[in-house]
């Protein structure tokens, strides 16, 4: 029978910690055989109840273990450059949470340091690509069923920010899953970038200016709007509305069960990404698990990383002008173009 | 241009006082003429700001006047039989608030009287009949679109009841309303009713049963299920869901402000009959107004009044017994057959 | 008793026979007295059922049959100054249709002219401030419950338009009922307006560009977006969802009965204005027929038409240049302050 | 690290095949080791693409192989009762599909099979315990949150039903999981059944009665009605309504992407089990996996299949008398009461 992936899970901290459950628990074909945290008592943890699994303080260590076939990278975004050019040289499948790397720059580094090696290894952990929502809006554009797609309105609404939340991360840890959603759903690039800052929330952080309206466009003028709203209170929100040429599509509604009670009717909003994606982050894992066992990827590629850190720059800019910003990429490399792009897309 | 009708409402209680105001401020083609009620001063009250209205003690006062031309009835149901013979007598259009009258004899009673006049001068508050989700219903039902109509299943639901509310009062106040619209959306009537009693709610007050599930059946064998729960604490809902050969239908669902808050997605449920059914009451008052100018009936006859009498009658046996009760009802006069069903189901 | 409203409906074209029939059959204290139509065959037909009404072929004529009290104005926007003046001279109620007038400078002559009277007699035919969702939702921007409202997502779609809707009309015909609406929630004006024009639908006639993104601010900065979508095919919706500090609030979602067929769930679209602002127009004409006969408005006043127009000029200037450009308006004059502001946002 | 679990699959029809697939690709812990089908083809075809595992002709050859530590039975419910009596002799974790045998005197003859072993190995496959609907329901009810739980109305709705689908099969296929359902969310034995027959469905197939209103009671007097409707034409439900003393509780309506288009809102139905069950199934069999790697099972029991097997029987007689018909039970053994239940209950 086939062999089981040996996967090193580097970054033990919330999403770490949340993928190793994933691949202890849910994935088939995939193992935890190492966990890699510069805080090797967080990394001893981790794989306190995983039999067979060690817990390394470096990456280095992890590989020469020789037990190590493949890798997770759930470090700070920050981190990545490094972790997956070590992984790069290793020519092994990776899953990289996203970002690929925090800037443009740095994510054209790693798409040059692919390319040498001729073959994608990197998949990027944008995993509203493996919701199902996400999915059927996907597939009614690339249907045609209702015509062109002419309009996005997008909703990304959460509770509250931890401490320290910037407005620059409005852009790069939250608008970002937008870029990616809209590159996926049009199959086209971000050409613009504007954002709109109006009356502020008195519910969000000194320094922060919440909500913000982001005004986007792709290449055959589709327009994209956000509301970016991270101190909405009332809970979690992803929704996208897309308007059509013959109809109109929303996806990321509310469900659950559906309560009388007290004078209201209803349910219950989601609380946050994790049940408002966790079956997303299965599908995408097992996505990346059975590609890599084939040699391949199975979701967004390293182009997409780097595309979506031009987007985030140009939004952090936008943000700061108040002016339309253009969104300027390198051009597309031959290894990112046919076939990864289909199975990235399936 | 044409004269309006000169009113007289008989009884300022509740609904009384709600038809006066309905008559005075909305309804078009009628005025309030004459308030009667045994207590002057609650006529008084209700006539004080209506230019060209009296307040009487006594119906006989109010016709004695000569300014008056048509009457709502909106006493207490075990008064109505002696209103609508009075009424009748001066052969004027009647508009009697359900029940026409509390039980299948004396509601039989104003049947010959009224066929001694030859012509239908009375017609019955049902006003669920008005109600724009009844009518697309039974529309449905009559255009045969969805097949034939094979099960009904309805909830009944008020968040309490006043003192003093029996297991009878269950049945002849709220069910009653369910009799009528069975019978409105199949054209048929009904032959049996049964009652299931099962756990009961510690809400309800002592020497009621609460909720209770009543089963029915029509001539053609449509089968019904009444969940009539009259505490039920988080509000009122009044909601029928169909059964066709090709399809399901629902009406009656919550409506209004789609509201996220404080974790919770959904709105506010209807408080109580006035909302669900307020533009209903107009309807059905516009209804029986137009109608009467033109000397005939709008809606439920006095047939449907004695038919759902009957019903209840069965029901309140079935309560009891806990066996199905068969519903005989007279056979029906002619009077009630072919133009005034028309109009009434219109 | 009080004396009905005795008003002269000019123009019978659609909007007019529509309020012609409300007027006639649904409002209390009213009556149709006269129609008036430059075509007078139009205006002898909408009379013909209407006894005690007669058709004039100018205002003119209608005035001087000493039988008219009140008038409402439903001819095309180009010609309600004159009409507006004529009664204006008149001292009488007026009941102006949409647009007050079709440019600020004209709209402004009006303005001029009812102060000198002294007092209110325009109420415009906003009609959306007496829809059950926009009152609702207005009611909870002023509670405060929710907190500070700080954005609103506007959708304006139709299946189709008319032969010769031009891209101002967009603006003048259609997206004006969302400046009235957001001036109606926020109590605030309008400081700027802005278009954007991304992908066209191929469904939109030449020469018209569809649909269209229009970005406006008020007073507080409450950022706006309107998609305006005028050939979206699928059918009618008029839909507001307000993003507050602690919540978020739609109105106009879909309703109607639910059904469950051939592998869909769901209902029907409205059709059109008709269906969706029914209700509203018969709540509006009441409320103007209620406040004319104690002598006052019961609606939005001319300058609500005065500052509206001036948004419209604003936005098709905006249509053309892809810039913001800022809504200026004249000093609001002292009859606009208090009171009427108050009976128009009842 | 630890040994996974090695299935055989006994039957590879189509409930055998879905599950074939969803070891070998999504369950964590377990491998197909063997296919088990009397058609060897069909076995042979099954495994073809899955390294490791065999086929066989019988279960027999399979245990002999020596690779095999753990059944799923998939074979009509006619044969299950061989398959169980083997593997119980082997005392190897046991998933099998529902029911746990046709009747409930040979359901008894596992139940006391398994006795002797003084463990339970037996899990019985009624999936709808692990959906996420039910699971919130259950937790409702046990938290007493919304009081005490009084009424359950459950829809079981099919477009259509293969050839030779009796009456009985409507009791014993479909109504069974409601049967399931009922004692799961409640916690107490079913005591009653009785089935109305009423005006059938021209689309149902001759010999077969459908719709039908199934009336089911429990040790507490929840009163619990079903509409079994299996030629529903629409698509597939399966819904349950929870009238509680505080409140309603909807769990099992329809989801999925809102679309807008050609006069319609709305989505598309769940087109069958599949679709609508798909999750529950990858739960079931996970917790399966899970629990069996233990030592235990992790859901219903052999008792809980004995039991629902016993009200099949009921319900087929009430059918054709018409009356309520009791449900007599064996007394519960030990094996059975505290620590299994709360493990499947979980």
């Amino acid at each position: 029978m086939a062999e089981n992936l040996r996967v090193a899970v580097i970054g033990a901290g919330r999403m770490g910690a949340d993928h190793i459950q994933r691949l202890h628990t849910r994935i088939h074909g995939a193992d935890v055989a190492a966990v890699v945290d510069i805080d090797l008592e967080r990394a001893n943890a981790a794989v306190a109840h995983i039999p067979g699994a060690k817990a390394y303080a470096s990456a280095a260590e992890a590989y020469e273990s020789g037990d190590v076939n493949a890798v997770l990278i759930a470090t700070p975004g920050f981190l990545h450059e490094v972790a997956l050019l070590e992984a790069l040289e290793r020519d092994i499948p990776i899953l990289c949470e996203k970002p690929l790397t925090p800037d443009a720059a740095s994510a054209w580094k790693i798409v040059e340091a692919e390319q040498k090696l001729g073959h994608q290894r990197i998949q990027v952990g944008f995993m509203r690509r493996f919701d199902e929502g996400y999915r059927e809006l996907g597939g009614m554009v690339r249907s045609g069923d209702l015509g062109e797609l002419l309009m996005l309105h997008c909703r990304h609404r959460n509770p509250d920010t931890p401490a320290g939340f910037t407005n620059e991360m409005l852009i790069n840890d939250s608008v970002v899953h937008e870029f990616d959603v809209i590159r996926y759903l049009t199959g086209e690039e971000i050409t613009s970038v504007q954002v709109r800052l109006g009356k502020a929330s008195s519910k969000a952080p000194s320094g922060q200016h919440d909500p913000q309206h982001v005004l986007i466009e792709t290449t055959s003028g589709v327009l994209v709007d956000v509301e970016i709203f991270v101190n909405a209170q009332f809970g979690y929100q992803v929704l996208t509305e897309a308007a059509f040429e013959d109809g109109i599509v929303t996806i990321g509604g509310d469900s659950g069960p559906y309560v009388q009670r007290a004078g209201r009717w209803g349910g219950e909003v989601t609380p946050g990404f994790e049940a408002r994606f966790g079956a997303a982050y299965d599908v995408e894992v097992q996505a990346w698990v059975d590609a890599a066992l084939r040699g391949g990827i199975g979701g967004p590629s390293a182009w997409d990383g780097y595309a979506t850190a031009a987007c985030c720059e140009a939004g952090v800019e936008a943000q700061k002008s108040g002016e339309k910003v253009a969104v300027v990429l390198n051009e597309k490399p031959e290894l990112y173009r046919a076939g990864a792009a289909a199975e990235a897309a399936k």
